[in-house]
């Protein structure tokens, strides 16, 4: 079989970089072209120097005014599909009929994940430039929309935070286990997270020794995670998400809080019972890791692959539950799972380029 | 005026050193004798190199056994307070009248933090050798007990997690803002909590680029935080507390999740009310700063210092509030307060010895 | 062809544990078996969390007493090659022709590195129980001695410390461009260099924030790099090693300092002639890389992999050349070269199972 | 006595945040205004969050431009000593009779470090503005020119790698122990040094899990070195100065070797005689502490005070000897030692202000 070609918008941020990290390592993938507004010229490695020897790739300009006055049509019809890792409104505005003829998108920004558009741009405070297209995104969390994925154009690929937070609470909101409108959600980034621009915030100096929260009460990966629990639950909802930057480099966690319902004869559930829930929500996932009772998910676990480990623990003295959930931010919560998607795409096993053994220490 | 003389119990773990690094700067306290099991005959500066030059002090045997034999009245008798830095139960096996005639007893450990016997051998597993003395032992939040606290023969230190959790809370509890049973409260630590001994799990190895929580459902903190707000709210109530191990040396961030309750009224509680609730109850307390509206707690802000600073989010979507408070969990977490603490039982200006300004970078 | 078979007794340890993650996902090996004296009968996940659902293996007691009764025999016949990642002295304990005739050797620890068993035993203060073994045994620095490794039978995989220091001066030494006696190495290494072993010296609050030198002249690798070089040079010579332990979890960098010689001619060598001096030597070497002028090694930038990273600055001012190498001490310092011998040995791909691409950031 | 008036130019760097930060908690200065480009008009709280409550000081435009043009004159009228911690060049070119006359200067930046203007603007590549005020500029390595300090109107503050590399080198060489042209010093800096802008080489993601060297055989401390060891030797030398940086937020660890001469007599040095050369030369210095033999200076043992950790090994089977040493790049290599040096000029006691004692962990 031809090796899918892609080309990457984007391409040296931390999202853009990794994904060409994982593809340089794909059998079936082939990077044809990837570019920089701030690099162009350049080879990669001259940015990352853990790619030297590996390609000897230029970045191209892609900056987004010369790529909507058409270039973009000319790039896409190299490839089979592009990645866009850009900020969000970038992929909307590139977006046309044209385009999609020409290839598939897989974005990485959030301009295609929230379907109600309204939404959008109550939460980014930008005017969505092409909501024509949002019914047919596909939103790609792969494990809950991998039907939807196989036939995708418009891939929106899910924020770190999102997807962490979604898979470690979905079976339980899906099995009516926890009541959703009790749901609060407190996690964890790495601050690679933050991206790769020339912040005073994200110095080493000021990051080190830090813990805070931040976009409390207002951060824009709070809608994504309502609407795909309100799927889920049948019923729509609002919830508490607090992000908090630590410092370390990669990793998300999640601890989300929920009050327990009880069952139809008003028993409690058991922790047998809702591990059998996870189980049969996730036993056959090849990238998630249901742990033993006791062992609480860390962040160093999954380092490096596209593993989310989950697991729980019940609170009987207040009747709630603790759930909690690790990953990569930068892998299955966006490189990884964005060649996850890709997998899925073209038909190629979908653990393809991404069976990493996390590395430890 | 007198110098206070001092005897440290259990000098080289993390909080005995802090203390004693606190008192060598403190203008009226005079260190007279410092205790280790593992270290006697050496001087401490051995084991803390930032010692040297500041203290000769060699390191006597302090030896729980040795001491319950009788060697504790002798070393009480040199001094007008001992620090006990001891594992749980060693304080109690030492506890006597005839010691409390000698000296003034500040306890590091859980051993007279918790009013109900009960409840310290439910959660510690031990059993209380001294509960005769729980009465009279006073709960050291200075900012909380300060009148019982210049009195106090028998001063029970709080927890770190416990005073950052507590302080946060408490003027928003006692004023009814928040419905006490909706309470969560969602924790960070540095590594210095974990203690000085030889673990595999606190390696740096093992810590960096970790993120995870533990005891769950279970630390040993909850109920100080629970015996302390239900005093606030006149009512017993449970509540869910989630500590996580991050990648730093020093430093507690509480996160803090309630509902808000409707006023007398029916309306709701603003957020200049909300603030001028937190300004009546800290607005003259030396170490408590609340911060202007936006601004998060950020644990590198008081690092060294015994500080607490405070902010809260109202989270109009869900009815809920988010309450956010760090401090540095050697310091006011641990020895600062003790040593704030003991200026109040001695009747000096309570910041004597702790007025830093917080070191940045 | 059938896959090699691998035991590994020590695999608790960093370096074991590496082997074995490396070992999992090698296409053309397969872990037979793996030891440890601490935690025998249990699964490995449940000391190393991110081998869960890669392996059930489960460790087997490998007490080096038990082995060195005969057990040792009985488990070499099980596989083609046997790693021991084991404290020194252990894997000369356990050597004999009957070990021989049933398995390859690939040793982790010093006990057959140093060819002079006087060195050794002055270095390690310990006698070598299988000194007889020696002048077979090939130091695995696979660049150098890569023809010896093919028909190994016991391979001396060297120190991480020492691959990094030799490979970077190796080709200047050979050509006579250094002064050899001039010869110091400054060298930097990360946490994980320092095992997995519960000391309070290497716990998280003690290594961080922390930089400092141990070993001064007289750290173990240094008779390793001395004789290599030696070998090199054609003479012996003495040389100064300076490890620093620095807070990061992998990494080792070497940074090396010596007079330039003069040319034949008496004129001075030019960064040209130095350059195509390191191209000869490492220019078709899959695993070095010789970066572009300007451009410094940095541990991050081979992290994960087994690649070192080399280059070199003239000093004109002081007549003296700065060289600098790093690597990944658990990877090329120790199991990746590991796994490359073990590919020479058996005839596969010297690349096998060790393309990866370091992870950034 | 008059408190001492204090104006700060670049108040919002990290050495001149630290200044203020020190003399915030200092009995006899009093800090009359503080300045900015960046951040005029606010409160320095809302950069710096540690300051919050301890000061409401404003930052003034501290624009060159608007100050050349007379705006330090009024400046100066207000204070007894200005800090410029400012980039290379501004304070020259502010520097005139008339301010003189108003003020005491302490300069942060390398201006009039460097006695030959030739070779400040061989290293600075800029021409330096007031080549006339260097004669009477002062070093203020404290150690080594106080007498000049007390009577200084200029006080060049030296850097913070130089007054590492020159104090654990001073005494050897003064005393012809070692042969000064075989010097190489080999340094680790913390990244607070690389100052605080947002340069994307500086996050967090860049910095964590790396080490690197940087300026190789070309840093700018490196003629300041040269310069006040060349006055200790009698003669002037060249030497090696390498370098780098470690993931860590304060701290400069210097390493440095060089060949030990004879004695007149033929005979080799003694550690006795090399320790006694030490304690003579520092016996008596309050901020520099001669750690016992065996004890490997360690950043993290002076982390946040004034002192300097000092220590040597020889190395008997090089002839070499190699000496470390340890100081926090903010304190004694910056801010520190500019308010040690202001304590001297205003016949203060010289330790004021500048007792602390190093936190751990």
């Amino acid at each position: 079989m031809a090796k899918v070609k892609v080309g990457i918008i984007g391409a040296t941020g931390y999202a853009g970089a990794e994904i060409l990290r994982l593809l340089l390592m794909h059998r079936d993938a082939e990077v044809v072209w990837i570019g920089s507004r701030s690099f162009q010229g350049k080879e990669i490695a001259s940015e990352y120097p853990n790619f030297r020897r590996f390609t000897d790739l230029q970045l191209i300009d892609d900056d987004t005014d010369r790529l909507k006055e058409g270039r973009i049509l000319e790039l896409a019809d190299e490839v089979d599909v592009v990645f866009t890792a850009t900020p969000q409104g970038a992929c909307a505005s590139l977006m046309s009929e044209e385009l999609l003829k020409r290839t598939k998108i897989i974005d990485m920004s959030a301009d295609f994940r929230l379907k109600d558009v309204a939404v959008y741009e109550r939460w980014y405070k930008i005017t969505h430039l092409a909501p024509d297209f949002l019914p047919e995104a596909v939103y790609g969390l792969t494990e809950l929309h991998r039907e939807e994925v196989k036939n995708a154009r418009i891939l929106a690929n899910p924020g770190c935070y999102t997807t962490c937070s979604i898979l470690t609470a979905y079976p339980l909101v899906k099995a009516g286990v926890i009541d959703p409108s009790t749901l609060i959600i407190d996690a964890l980034s790495g601050v690679s997270g933050a991206g790769r621009s020339g912040k005073v915030a994200n110095l080493f100096s000021e990051v080190n020794e830090s813990a805070k929260a931040y976009g409390v009460a207002s951060h824009r990966h709070t809608p994504e995670i309502e609407q795909e629990l309100s799927l889920a639950s049948g019923e729509a909802f609002t919830l508490t998400f607090t992000p908090h930057l630590v410092p370390m480099n990669r990793g998300i966690l999640a601890t989300e809080y929920a009050a327990l319902t009880k069952k139809a004869d008003g028993s409690l559930w058991t922790e047998a019972e809702i591990r059998a829930i996870y189980e049969e929500a996730y036993g056959n996932e090849a990238f998630i890791r249901l742990l033993p009772a006791g062992v609480c998910p860390d962040t160093r676990a999954v380092e490096g692959t596209n593993l989310v480990d989950i697991n729980f623990k019940l609170d009987p003295r207040t009747g709630r539950i603790i759930l909690m959930g690790a990953l990569d931010n930068l892998m299955k919560g966006a490189a990884g799972q964005a060649v996850q998607n890709m997998n899925v795409m073209f038909g190629l096993p979908e653990t393809e380029g991404l069976e990493f053994i996390p590395v430890m220490p």
